[in-house]
């Protein structure tokens, strides 16, 4: 994968626009360019200032292919670190293509999925987390993942760990030093400033550790199953949680948001829905979920919703929460009870159903009565969903984890200098320690991309789009 | 439609890419963008040249929406003759949003469709020819297209109208002016000259208009009906005249041309199949197209594939010839009769059926033998399809007309110089030969955008995409 031959790609978004981005990264990126690109003034790009734009033609023999404007990046000073050209042609297919082609006939390659990324980080522009967090970026389709990607990719928690990491690098170092002096029994590391760090480094892993339960919930929506007996109001609920959201959405022109179809956006949080194909255009009364069907749903959930219908009578109703707080018991799946049709009944039955239910009740659990049909306390049940998935912690600065690689990174680190500590505590010896240590640096290493293999590399890049 | 607010699009086709470009034109441009913008220099955009790039981010008040490069131009040398920014972003959906939201909570308003490219005409940046040669470009999907569509917008046949109608308006003037003199029965205008005039531009406009049908082929591609008795190999050809064309197109990686599904293209002239679903996956032995359907077929076709089996009896396939032939007399349908499975018969059967076959053909209509199963002779069928559509006249400089509305105004003007030339001869009185001159002129003025309606740019510029 790796050479220094120059690359192109489109870099837009693959389909016919107003303007289309084709871009060249390499040694050789300009003058592969000027082979085709002619400028009214008949200069060349060769000739031109790094960080400037330039109005021409891209001409294959006699023959013109466009007007575009080409904007011309030199290394070191490039998202790439190396001479980068970026084409902004009429969005045509036909006209992308053929420029693409154009190039690659005088000399390009065409570059593979994220390579002008990887290049990015192989010059030293960017270290691997961040390189990872620009493909998040351009896959973030909500508020909170959008604002860990572009954390992460403003340096987020590589810059503590790289810290951390390179302190601990010293103590091995005299940790492996004590060993050619094993005789001797001397301690050039000071076991109780280790004893600190290998603390201060544990914790710090544990919480990012921990994050990714909630990263992962972020990266890919918190799934959500909307749950209840026949004619509880399930589609009515749905319609109007999505529809809400809709309207929210379409406000500006042209801004529709047709990639979140049965997704919901809570201040930035994506809710997912689970299996909404059935619930999404049928009225309650031919709602025909299977009881498997509903323990399938609640399985791939994070939150249930659970509804009950105030008009039913509140033994039938507390038995359907102790059947689903059966069900989800030893999980930390999370219970929203929904009273819904609270239109329908008497105040006096909502106000003696509640103590009931909330009796029922524990912390991961909640109670929200509600009419879906006319929309009543709509805002107090997204509240609630946003609650128990404690978003409160997902300002813009937390450090959340994502990505999977990173996770599995962090837990071996965490498993590492956990033996670190017990090792420590249990007055281990110093060889036996320096492993441990090591094996801690070294999935540290790999997180931070201070340690990479091809493998690795190829791994992380196969998933960009191309053009990146 | 026409105010001066400034205005903002994303550009970019729409969808997740490695990158986006969103545009802002306008005397606001420069201060909405510094209101978003920040560099890590803390220089602002109103303090830099123009056409440069610069590197930066996108922030709504303490939150970073994204890195971002943006490129500066000023009035009045930019796309719209205003100024001009383009703000390169990651390509999440997300993001493109986002950033087009803040510039409009920050005073800008949403583009409408094409109204970069109206600006562009309105500050005299192009005329209109070239506008609507914009909204073309980005709409062609083959060569033949897209050079037709890249003439005019290099200037294509406005100059040349132009020229014609400001010396039409020379002799109007004069005959005009002969009108306040009637008494004197003065001639000012050359009757000559004038006739000379008048037949040069009633020629340019009748070639201009016969090139539509040619151009409006062009722009749509080639109607072919492949028809022909039940396993005669309808399915096999069309299969490899789409294969054949899939294979050359494949070979870029990453340059697929799903956008064509039924259509091939030969040097860059598209032909597209009709009614292929039916063709496209069943075996020959399963078709089961009605007579009425391929009546229909034949309707909507310009080129007709005939095919006919060479192991059939000779009489029969020469009537099946003669019954299409006598469908399509009266029309310029043309006609291309394939004797196909010619890898199953004996070279004696071609020969022989060969002449008889090629006397039933006029000047229209061509003969080909071929093995749609084999892929013989491929080529020649191929080479006959673009020779039947006069393909030799398409080179790039060629002048074809292919927008509907030049075709309706070209059409009324030669109309009016038609009868300017009758009544020339007619030695018609200065008065009603001047009408018949003034509506060349207010058609010819309609095609160059030398008079234009509101109407007139709404509807050309409703038909663009946004950003453009």
């Amino acid at each position: 994968m790796i050479d220094d031959k120059t690359i192109a790609a489109i870099s837009t978004a693959h389909g016919t626009g107003a303007i289309a981005v084709i871009r060249l990264s390499g040694n050789e990126a300009v003058n592969i360019c000027d082979k085709v690109y002619f400028s009214s003034s008949g200069k060349k790009l060769n000739q031109q200032a790094a960080n400037t734009l330039h109005y021409g033609f891209i001409k294959d023999g006699g023959n013109t292919i466009d007007e575009v404007v080409v904007g011309l990046f030199k290394a070191p000073n490039s998202y790439t670190g190396e001479d980068l050209v970026e084409i902004s042609c009429h969005g045509s297919l036909y006209i992308q293509q053929r420029i693409l082609e154009l190039l690659i006939l005088r000399g390009a390659r065409m570059a593979q999925p994220g390579e002008f990324t990887l290049r990015a980080f192989l010059n030293g522009k960017m270290d691997l987390l961040q390189a990872e967090a620009v493909a998040d970026l351009i896959a973030s389709n909500s508020k909170a993942f959008h604002d860990v990607a572009i954390n992460q990719m403003r340096g987020g928690f590589t810059g503590e760990i790289k810290k951390l990491r390179k302190q601990l690098l010293t103590f091995t170092s005299l940790i492996e030093l004590e060993l050619d002096f094993s005789e001797e029994d001397v301690e050039f590391a000071d076991r109780d400033e280790l004893k600190k760090l290998v603390q201060e480094i544990e914790i710090l892993l544990r919480t990012l550790k921990n994050s990714f339960a909630l990263g992962n919930a972020i990266k890919n929506g918190i799934p959500v199953a909307i749950i209840g007996k026949t004619n509880t109001g399930k589609s009515t609920l749905l319609n109007l949680l999505l529809k809400e959201d809709k309207a929210i959405v379409s406000e500006i022109e042209g801004t529709t948001r047709d990639f979140i179809e049965d997704t919901i956006s809570v201040d930035g949080v994506h809710f997912r829905f689970i299996d909404t194909a059935g619930l999404r255009h049928t009225s309650d009364h031919i709602e025909k979920l299977g009881i498997e069907r509903t323990y399938k749903k609640i399985e791939q959930a994070s939150i249930i919703i659970l509804l009950i219908d105030a008009n039913d009578a509140v033994e039938d109703n507390l038995k359907s929460i102790t059947d689903i707080k059966k069900k989800i018991s030893k999980t930390d799946k999370k219970l929203v009870v929904v009273l819904n049709k609270t239109d329908l009944c008497s105040p006096g039955t909502i106000q003696a159903a509640t103590p009931k239910i909330n009796e029922t009740l524990n912390d991961n659990e909640r109670f929200v009565p509600m009419s879906a049909k006319k929309g009543e306390n709509l805002d107090i049940l997204e509240k609630t969903l946003k609650e128990l998935i404690h978003a409160e912690n997902l300002e813009q600065n937390a450090v959340i984890v994502t990505n999977v690689r990173h996770f599995e990174a962090l837990s071996h680190a965490h498993e590492a200098i956990v033996r670190t500590k017990e090792g420590l505590e249990n007055h281990l010896s110093g060889d036996l320690l320096s492993q441990d240590i090591r094996e801690t640096l070294y999935y540290l290493g790999e997180i931070t991309g201070e340690i990479t293999t091809d493998e690795i590399l190829g791994n992380i890049f196969k998933n960009f789009c191309i053009g990146k």
